[in-house]
């Protein structure tokens, strides 16, 4: 019986793994590992080059990092590999991979070396966008059930347009393909010897719904034949929610990570959502807000409603016996990095220096000293245009307000501020439409370091914004999965509920709204909204700006 | 009889007198003297501190600049002064003082030298915009016949605000009074020992109309008694247009300037006004365009229309004989700076530096490379309000279409861009309302050093832009005015085409506009226009930010 679970969580340029004490919750220690092979934008380790938007990934990078980081864990805590109960995993989605039925990921054999559509297919590849258009408009045009369930349109980032474009572009690998594995699902294929896809990413990623499967074979048929008998054979049996156990660790998994033969291992799942359990949220309610480049939001509910403008709704997408939502906005972090690198003087990349700052964090203490409203700027946060409600990519940034006498800082806080604008937003969406949002909670890479922000995301919303520590990570969450999958007779838990209580929890700061600032806030929310609705639905200024760039 | 004029112009920070050939219009030499109060906007030479909002000048400036300038003209060249047949200055307008009927001006007086009222109001003192709120309402309420003429709104920086603050809060000053004159005048004064106000400062800055005078004395006495009688006893006799004859140099007069005794003397004019003899324009059909931190644009027209949001139709105002329309745009070369201190990256001044250029000339350079649209952004040019057409000073600046990729130098064109689509608006508004537009005409400080600006207005305005070279300033406007005033017994002209066609032009560049930018402009403007009159007429928002900024 373990008192220890251990989970990995591989991001975009890196895995990190944890190891859980399952009676206290602590994290007793970490080790992180960068990719070597980061991201392949422009050519294969080999020099074959790649075309734009792609982005892969190279499958040998997942093993290392648990070569690399899980026989840390112990060595630094000199904890002993049979007090590990379970090891979970989660990975950016969709991230996905062709692989044999062997469980060998192609792109690792000498033949495919040279094919790019070999490789892992990173969420952030756009190779396939113009058959993700296609896969939207027919799906529309056909009113398939599954649309409305996924904001109504399908992205480039999700599994099938990236499926359909080895269909059709790489013949080869396609027969060679037994298997179309999410990255997180294969490393558990690798730990276990077993190939279980889970519900989260297929749920979310490629259209699968608990008792309908994925979209109706006609669909698939009118797209592609050769992608309906794709979908039918590479996907493989019913995923498993997350918590579920796929299986144990085998010899050759044992040897990767290090850890006893037979430990429990968890189904896979996705980054963003496992943060859920990692911040102990196990019923509706609270939104979780994942806050970095992009923000995730995650909500659990009673309730299937079909919300417009929402990326998902899955049946045990999250936290098995919910409906899971997920909304975001595509562009916070990335935003000020952004206005930094773009439109900051430098007066004040000088005045930083002298007073020994971050750019951000001298802008932070700027903004700080302004009241709400003070800036006279109001801004919409589309940069990288709109993900949930608008669902438009092609809208972009505004800025209104300015004057001869506005300073950098109120702009830095107006890009602040439209982002929490854009979260009040999706939080009223969900009103509107049925799914209660009671509760605000933020995890993420910017809550622990961006107090101002929070604080303003407290005023805008009118809700206290609890946050999550750095430790709150996701590799927390699928190491509370991994427990739950382990099972209270191994030394994890039975329930969700208890394993997410015992082992997650909101233990950052906790930021109160300000009447007096809510107060503003409401107004200026008020004319955020109806610029929001102009430019995203009335005047279609914005696309066509887009269009005379194109044509230009 | 003399084959030279004399032009002086006293613009905000200096002086600039220009000594021109009567038969060539060559400029034969130009000198300048920076005022040595500049603007006093903090505090009296005595340290007396001043309110927020005001801007005042020195009267003694002026005299320093005649007489450190207009002798210089003379040695420089070796020209005797009996070979200057006449000196014409202008100023900023409305510049105005208050003086004594033997033409002192009290300010020089020892017991006024801590009045702040006593001093030159300049055109920027802002000191009386709730009086000028207030004169509008009122005018607006009562319907005054002069009200449509002026744009429907009563600026702060005109004439009548200013007095009306001297009547309120100096009572000392405004007993002393005699006079209340614009500074062009008073100059004009002290060097021909008479007061003739002159018809372009009256006409725009004081409501004064060639044959029906000052606004009513109903108005005036429901403002203020005390404004009624200042009006009725400040403002003196019936104003003359420009080219009139106001006297000929006194003793005092030729002490001052070098010149001789009997040099005849023009009335003053107004530094935008008389560019447009400078440029040669001295028919209907031509706007001109004066282009610096702000822009003016000045037409002539046989008709007097009350053109919705023109700042001024002045029958006499401009050239006699016609009837002279001005409009503006309040920022143009202020937006740009205040892009250079406010949003220029530090890395664009890194490579500008090491590639040995202004920020400006690497901004145009890149700029440059631009294809109309190929920013997709579209800004609106309201940073400092809005002059003309909306003449509202309570709109304030937009900026739409940014995504992750702008860079700097397309925020740059945007905004030459937008000052360019407001101009169109202007030409657009005259034509709307039967005042014709034929030709486009650039003067000012901005024409001669921005090509790339000067093409962007022609490729926007399907229309030729013709510019004035840098010696085509208003001290060139004075002297052809000066000239008309000698007639041509004394050497110079006896009509003011004549004048103006010998003396002034435009010999600077022509910029031709480029069919398929235009097209792409077309587009570009038709979303501007739509912008245009959502915020400036159908969303208040921009007002409601000013509304929750003033609360914060």
């Amino acid at each position: 019986m373990g008192r220890y679970a251990v989970g990995v969580d591989f991001g975009s340029l890196s895995g990190r793994a944890v190891l859980v004490d399952l009676r206290t919750g602590e994290v007793r220690a970490s080790a992180v590992y960068a990719y070597p092979h980061a991201v392949m934008s422009r050519a294969l380790p080999d020099g074959t080059p790649l075309p734009d938007d792609w982005a892969l990934q190279h499958p040998q990078d997942y093993l290392d990092v648990l070569t690399h980081t899980v026989p840390e864990l112990l060595r630094s805590t000199g904890v002993s590999k049979e007090d590990v109960a379970a090891i979970g995993v989660d990975c950016t989605a969709s991230t996905a991979l062709p692989v044999r039925t062997d469980g060998k990921a192609l792109s690792l054999l000498p033949e495919f070396q040279s094919h790019p559509h070999a490789y892992v297919k990173m969420w952030k590849h756009h190779g396939a966008q113009r058959l993700a258009d296609e896969m939207t408009r027919a799906a529309a045009e056909r009113g398939e059930d599954f649309l409305p369930y996924y904001g109504g349109r399908v992205s480039s980032e999700w599994s099938l347009p990236k499926l359909w474009e080895i269909v059709r572009d790489d013949p080869e690998v396609c027969r060679a393909a037994d298997r179309w594995v999410e990255a997180a699902d294969w490393v558990v294929w690798q730990l276990c010897g077993k190939f279980t896809p889970n519900a989260c990413a297929m749920g979310y990623k490629a259209f699968w719904r608990k008792g309908k499967g994925y979209p109706s074979r006609d669909y698939l048929a009118v797209l592609d034949e050769r992608l309906l008998r794709a979908v039918e054979q590479k996907f493989g049996g019913d995923p498993l929610p997350p918590g579920s156990p796929a299986g144990f660790l085998t010899k050759k998994g044992a040897a990767l990570t290090g850890l006893a033969v037979g430990t429990a291992v968890a189904v896979g799942g996705v980054d963003a959502h496992v943060c859920v359990p990692a911040a102990g949220i196990d019923a509706p309610g609270t939104l979780l807000a994942i806050i970095g480049t992009s923000t995730c939001h995650m909500l659990l509910s009673d309730r299937a409603v079909p919300v417009p403008g929402v990326c998902g709704v899955v049946e045990d997408g999250i936290l098995p016996g919910f409906f899971g939502y997920e909304a975001g906005q595509t562009c916070v972090g990335d935003g000020f990095a952004w206005y930094l690198d773009n439109c900051l003087p430098a007066s004040c990349r000088d005045e930083a220096r002298q007073e020994g700052k971050s750019l951000h964090a001298y802008l932070r203490e700027r903004a700080a000293r302004l009241a709400p409203g003070e800036s006279g700027l109001l801004a919409l946060d589309w940069l990288n245009g709109n993900r949930s409600v608008l669902t438009d990519a092609s809208l972009s940034g505004l800025l209104v307000g300015a004057t001869l006498r506005t300073r950098p800082e109120e702009i830095y806080r107006a890009l602040l501020e439209s982002t929490a604008f854009g979260t009040r937003r999706i939080v009223e969406n969900f009103r509107e439409h049925g799914v209660a949002v009671e509760h605000f909670a933020a995890a993420g890479g910017i809550p622990p370091k961006d107090p101002l922000m929070m604080q303003i995301y407290a005023d805008v919303l009118g809700m206290p914004v609890r946050t999550a520590d750095p430790a709150q990570n996701p590799a927390l969450g699928s190491a509370i999965l991994a427990a739950v999958a382990a099972g209270k007779r191994r030394g994890g838990f039975d329930s969700v509920s208890e394993a997410v209580r015992t082992l997650g929890g909101l233990s950052g700061s906790v930021y109160t709204p300000d009447p007096a600032a809510h107060a503003v806030y409401d107004r200026l929310y008020a004319e955020y909204r109806t610029l929001h609705d102009y430019f995203g639905l009335e005047n279609n200024v914005m696309k066509r700006l887009r269009e005379i760039r194109a044509g230009s």
